[in-house]
């Protein structure tokens, strides 16, 4: 059918905008009809957002509907490489950061300045395994109770586990935590994902194997049933603290040790007046707004990352919940770390599939196709952490190169 | 000075890398020269990343630093244009989603269609102010208190909004509220904005404004210092409470009632069994997770908006607060609403003014060029939290509509 | 009738248990008759609970039903007087602490006597107002954001504070303040209490007056209803964020400066180690934890003493939401601080009218008979808090006193 | 030395106050003389204070310093036993409650009659164990990971209970789980602790324990040092979500099905409201106050008990974040359920030794005396839980009786 005809039956409501698809010559032509009727009714050319070079057929696929082109956000490069020594990313990592909020990139830019004079970030994956929590009704609090103690004995294991594995290729089973409150059982399923941020992969294997369970337990006389795909205990795209104490995809702490002299010279404050701040903003000051996010401005370098680097943007919610610390140490240098619980990151599926996020993650070194080990995703975490590290230190040397490190004797404290 | 030689010069470490703005004859230049050579230093060829039709001047200016090109993010068409019946959004909108996410646009569509049906949805902007925190030290709780009941007199506050407006043409001082903590003081000004999101202004006059605040409390005896640019009780890309209680940039509610045979015949599922897991899941499960967020995924449609629409997406941290609430009317329908305490955005200045961005924006008929009144950002703040609502209908009835609205009387409950 | 019928006649079940104070002489002998059939029932003589000196009929009209005797709570006084210097607490105060707690008296007293040697403890009181939060329902939330915009509105405003003041001696409304989520209006209604704690007498005006609104609402053709006595934003007895960003009750910050040599001697630590300690514990520790407290163990204060002064103990819930800061000054000496957001405390009425409480705090010279200011109310929350500090003290000397101060230079940090 | 020549050493500054048990003849000599210290000091008579049978040498041990007698708090006895259906509470138990709140009583016993209507509350422990978070300093993050890897190793874990078991006769670890922040290690031990509440024993016990691991860590090359007795992650006495999660002392679902029938004609209202008001008031009303407790007063049950029954009052803190739920079943009748995460108590130690809180015990046939198997104290916090079924229940059921039961037409929902 031509485009023409296309359009026309659309007009004529024959068929919906997402039928094009089927159609069309191809998605990329689906766009063009797309766009040429929204233009239509609206009187605005989309002139912009159709200088896309996305393979919208594959992109049709994978990522969207209704495809009509493409946002294009600016992308800067920091200036220099970060160096990071972690246990999986090693070396200097050409940072991309897609963003339209001026001095972004100057800053990290500055705070990547910092690390690599003190050698780079140091790295450290503490906890790793993506998480999908399935809602499920029991009858009564007892036998909520009961399915907990089965799920959690050594026997329904194996079974829950082999499971489990009959619907994921690339997942593995780590663990189920059982939580009963009232009649309600939830099941937070965790599971290591390879290359993928792999939400998508624990959500179905997870939501099978609860149905399993569920035909297990009838054997025992106990009924249940799954009422929600998500009990929200997983905890996605809302800020939780299960997040904080049981760690989901990633959870990452970066560090550092800024030589004093430099902190002083280049960054025009002191580790003290660093200390101080990062003390009475990110955790009093935090504390006090009942905030779940103990940092500067976290978000900000995961926002840029996120999008650059083709990830669920979404997920920077419960990245947000990060942990800023610095002190001085005894020799006068300063000690800064960031401890970020949630990083839910992917080098391989979803939005890495995109030609410029793509690139993006090549240029790194860390595109994780063929990489089933989850390496590739473990040290795309750490950039990040140590990114976000430059970020924060960044934010507390430019707010406390004020009046906090020139003039605190003014207080007489 | 003509490519070759720049890109030489940055190899001889003779000039950083944002510095060849000034060599290059212009934006689009230096971004070619970029990406040589990064290309030459990784192998990697940035072929889409290069793709771009983004004004590299004024981006350079507005929005990013070291621009290489762009990050091309899919966009689609939500199938039917939403109804919004609000003080300031009335009427049609096609909303583009720019997500790598498939099924988001289906989903959204789907819950589109359905409010629709019910004749749209109605908003209501609840509050409106951007924040800032400027983070004071005192010399004791005692001067903190004195400085916390000066910023409250009457004498005071008229002086302090005539100081504020000194720094901003936009903004209009609503309010500062103190708060003391140890010898801490918050001053958490609050500001209307305009069309604009607003925060870099607020941040400026705030600090300004703190500033001649500390001069005027010398004349008094009272010394204090700022200490901070922000103390976090803004609170600013990170999820805090004092937004929920408090408000930052609009607070908004989207609600509608949907006729219970839709949600039978087309949704498959039932306006109890919606109920039920909206408490089970949103209400309940986010209470047990330590979630901040009582939503399915708001944050989700945030994100593909905040992209799509050049908002600063690090702030679908705040939004991602939101209360969704599900109940069966006693005519049999569902009343469903959205919550959004703290939806920060703008219709003019930021990302907004990128190519992509403000063709959605016109497409929307609400590009914000001129309005001082902030009626364009009122409104799409409405549009905004329609689509979310949206988004919550549609993710309650998809989960509902398998056991739970079935089989209910297995369990006997 | 003689104690042996109505002992009779309860068996029978011809009476119930709290109809006994209908036949018996008086309160006293009710309480003996209970005992004894309580005692008959289970073959358990409850010798100590009989030992009370507790006005029976008085306690039965204000504080219990079915009252059998008394619980007895060992009761300590605190070493030293402590020194506060407030505004409205100045003077040596006899503190008496009441626990099962073993060396909880000593290390207060501990505490006190560092805090003496610095002068007494420095506190302000930030904030004073007791409150309660209506819950209405509106039709929907566009006719709540008019409910909430009328209630802030001058003409309101007068005619709430004026019904308000109908149904209350000694409150006087401070504010309304509306929050719509959904069609749900929260009206929290805070109030000045005089000596009171004061929160029947809020909730008895706050409810009444909400109805009077209600009415003038119809004649403005909007319907509402009052669902709920309370909607939980008070809040009451729960741990909530917005007791700490509004207060509840007195919002109060103690604070003192120890010099150095006492730490060091005394405490055996150092005011370095305090410090970080309480970063490392009390900060960051508490943020891991997902806390709303950031503090040692100020409910453990709070508990001792809201048992011995007769104060409603479960209101420690939200005294625990305390901020415990610690700083080293220029000089050496340590700065530290106890903010308390939400400190319910009265001085008179409630159980302060019982006898051993009663005579607790005619000791401190706060029994608030015939204090219509509320200072006496107020100076006894400068009292709690300062012992608070005592105890925050106490603690990060103890814990900080082993490895932090002697050993630190071992981890060559 | 007799008690004259004891006062004028106090006053002549030659003794402390807590050194005149040293010279007294017993601890009630010792109380009598502090009370006339006092009393000469800020001449009130402490009459009733001093009316206690409190063993006060035994009392001085155990729970208190500085003894001068006691707080009466009046004891109540709920109206009808309650009946218990648990694994470990079986049968109808008298519950006494200490407070100085009218009306506790009285609305408690109207909810446990509606709860023995149903039969009986049912309940169901879901988590044991006490909990004490050890604070460790390490060299950098990497070696804090190194740390909390062997701390989870298989060979370390067997080390690590059995040193554990060196330190405690009753306690027996369950698990030590770490959590590395920056460079701060946290050690989150959790023991069972037959039938005493167990703190003390948990500290003392997993801070010997700490120290040798510190040891051993030593013989790798693995620097580290306590720096807390606890971090704040235990976490006790501050409402922290840590202890949702993942539970500390008992936690304890109560639950029971109430017909429509008593509602609507004893308690005269209906399910449908009651269920209405839960969810606006506990969850949606918790939600936008920034809570951790999700229900309407468990606090004030708990204080009640705890002061009654000898617990460590502090502790209802952590009982606070409690979630009630409420639901109506297919054939119309009520569902009601309260879960308690954190409900920390004991039958045997601590404040259970004293006179009239023992007799409480026993009445219950709860004294833990010789209990190894900890089932008195799991029995006891069954009671406990449905205990505040009740008073959760009887709280929904006055609320909304008024409006919401009657005239919900109105709003023509």
């Amino acid at each position: 059918m031509d485009s023409e005809e296309i359009v026309k039956m659309v007009a004529e409501k024959k068929i919906k905008m997402h039928e094009i698809d089927k159609y069309a010559a191809n998605g990329g032509e689906a766009a063009r009809i797309r766009r040429k009727i929204i233009e239509a009714a609206r009187g605005i050319n989309l002139v912009h957002i159709a200088n896309s070079s996305i393979d919208a057929d594959d992109a049709g696929q994978r990522n969207i509907e209704n495809f009509v082109g493409a946002t294009q956000v600016p992308l800067g490069k920091v200036e220099d490489d970060l160096r990071v020594n972690g246990r999986y990313a090693k070396g200097d990592y050409p940072i991309l950061l897609a963003t339209t909020e001026g001095k972004l990139v100057a800053g990290i830019s500055r705070g990547v300045a910092a690390i690599n004079e003190a050698g780079g970030a140091n790295t450290v994956v503490v906890n790793d395994g993506m998480t999908r929590d399935v809602l499920l009704a029991a009858k009564n609090a007892g036998e909520g109770q009961e399915i907990a103690e089965l799920v959690k004995s050594d026997e329904w294991r194996a079974f829950i586990a082999d499971e489990f594995s009959k619907y994921t290729k690339h997942g593995r089973l780590v663990e189920v935590r059982p939580f009963v409150s009232g009649r309600y059982v939830h099941l937070r399923f965790k599971a290591f994902t390879g290359a993928a941020m792999g939400m998508n992969m624990v959500t179905i294997a997870a939501n099978a194997t609860a149905k399993e369970i569920i035909k297990r337990l009838e054997g025992k006389g106990i009924s249940a049933m799954v009422i929600g795909e998500s009990g929200n205990m997983c905890s996605d795209k809302k800020p939780a603290y299960i997040n904080v104490v049981e760690g989901r995809g990633v959870s990452v702490i970066a560090e550092a040790v800024i030589p004093r002299e430099y902190i002083v010279k280049k960054l025009r404050t002191t580790p003290e007046a660093i200390a101080e701040l990062n003390k009475a903003k990110n955790l009093i000051g935090s504390a006090l707004a009942g905030s779940h996010g103990y940092n500067g401005h976290v978000a900000n370098i995961l926002a840029a990352m996120y999008i650059a680097y083709g990830q669920d943007v979404a997920q920077i919610v419960e990245g947000s919940q990060a942990i800023t610390d610095a002190s001085v140490n005894d020799d006068g240098s300063l000690y800064i770390s960031v401890h970020i619980p949630a990083l839910e990151v992917g080098t391989y599926g979803g939005g890495t599939a995109r030609e410029t996020q793509k690139e993006a993650l090549m240029l790194l070194g860390l595109y994780g196709d063929g990489d089933k080990t989850g390496k590739t995703r473990l040290a795309f975490a750490e950039v990040v952490a140590a990114t976000c590290l430059a970020g924060e230190l960044n934010l507390l040397a430019v707010e406390s190169s004020g009046d906090l490190a020139k003039s605190h004797a003014k207080l007489k404290r």
